[in-house]
C-alpha cells in the first residue's frame, strides 16, 4: 500500500514508519522536512498536499498537539488552537481526502486517553480528542467508495512517559508497540468507525 | 435558588423552565426576548449577560443547534457554525461564568445521542457533542468554590419526535419528563463531571 503519513516526525509518527515501511511505501507529511510539506490548520495547505501525491491508499494523522492550560487562566484563543489543529486539521484531512484516496482506502486519525480521563490543564486538548473521536463514528457510515475511518486513542506511551510523568500522575504508561499496533489494525484489516483504545 | 437558562425558548428549555421555575427563580436568556438576551458565538455577549444579573446560583445551557449536511458535501464553514455555536458557545458559557457563579454553584450543558450513534450528516452535530461531553470531565476537576459541571445527553425527546422521525428513524424517543429530570438532578443534587445520558 502506499501510505500518507502526517506528522511523521513525531513521537509516535517515527515510530509507526519505522513499523509501516517494513511492508509499504511511505510518503512523510508534516510542517518541515518529509516527503511533503503541509500545515493541518489550513485547508488550502491540505488540498494542496493531496493534489501532490497521487494513489494513495492509506492516511494516517498522528499530527496536532495539544495546548494545555488551568481552567482558569486557560483563553478562547487557546480553545481555538486546539480547534484549528488537533480538530479541524484532522477533520479537514478526512473532509477533503474523502476525493483523493483510492478505493478501499482507509484514514486513521489520533486522539488519546484525556477523552475519558482528562488531568488538570486539559479542558482544550479533552475537548478535540472528543470530538474527533465523535466525528470518526459519524464519518465512518458516510464516506464513499469503500473508505473506512478508525481512531487510535493511547495511553501516554512508554517512551514520553518520564517528560510527562508529574501531569499524567497514577497513568500507566503503554508500550509503544501496542500503540503502533493500533495503527498497523486499522490499515491493515478492514475495521471501520472504531475508536481504538490503548488503555 | 436563582437559575439562569440559556435556550429558554427551545424545544427543551420551555420545558425546564416550567418544571424549575415551581421551585426555583429562573433568569430566561436567548438570542430574542427572555429576560436577557445573549449570543452565545460572542464571548463579549456572553460577559454582558453575566454582567446584568446578580447571584447566580445554577447555569443551564439548552442552546445551540447542530448544522446537519451530508458528508460528502459539508464545508469547514458548516463545521465552524457548530464550533462557534454548540461548542465554543458552551465551553464560554462556562470558561467566563466561573467567575460570575455563586460558591457550590453548578453548569448543566447539553449535548446528545448523536455522540455516539451518529446519523447520516451529523458529522459536524457529533463532533461538537463529544467535544463538549469530554470537556465537561475535563472542567469538572478543576472548577473553583464547590462549582460543579454536568451535561445532560439525551436521545431524541417525544416533543419532537415525529420532526425527526425520517433522521432519527430506529431511535427510541425518550419521554421529555426523564430529560427535565437529567437538568433537575445536575442542578439540585452534587453530582459533578457526569455525563448524563436519557437513552
Amino acid at each position: 500500500m502506499k501510505i500518507l503519513l502526517i506528522g511523521a516526525s513525531g513521537t509516535i509518527g517515527k515510530r509507526i514508519a519505522e513499523r509501516l515501511s517494513k511492508k509499504h511505501e511511505i510518503v512523510r507529511a508534516g510542517r518541515k522536512g518529509g516527503d511533503v510539506s503541509v500545515d493541518i490548520t489550513s485547508a488550502a495547505s491540505i488540498e494542496e498536499m493531496y493534489k501532490a501525491i497521487e494513489n494513495i491508499d492509506a492516511v494516517i494523522s498522528a499530527a496536532g498537539p495539544s495546548k494545555f492550560a488551568p481552567f482558569s487562566e486557560i483563553t478562547e484563543e487557546d480553545f481555538y488552537t486546539n480547534i484549528r489543529g488537533k480538530l479541524m486539521g484532522q477533520i479537514n484531512l478526512v473532509r477533503i481526502g474523502q476525493k483523493y484516496v483510492n478505493d478501499n482506502g482507509s484514514f486513521t486519525l489520533t486522539t488519546g486517553i484525556l477523552v475519558d480521563h482528562p488531568i488538570v490543564g486539559s479542558t482544550a486538548g479533552s475537548m478535540s480528542n472528543g470530538g474527533i473521536n465523535s466525528f470518526v463514528l459519524a464519518a465512518a457510515q458516510e464516506l464513499p467508495r469503500g473508505i473506512r475511518i478508525n481512531v487510535v486513542c493511547p495511553n501516554v506511551v512508554e517512551d514520553s512517559a518520564e517528560k510527562y510523568a508529574e501531569a499524567f500522575a497514577g497513568f500507566d504508561p503503554v508500550p509503544m508497540s501496542k500503540v503502533v499496533n493500533g495503527y498497523v489494525r486499522s490499515v491493515e484489516s478492514r475495521i471501520n468507525g472504531q475508536i481504538i483504545k490503548i488503555y
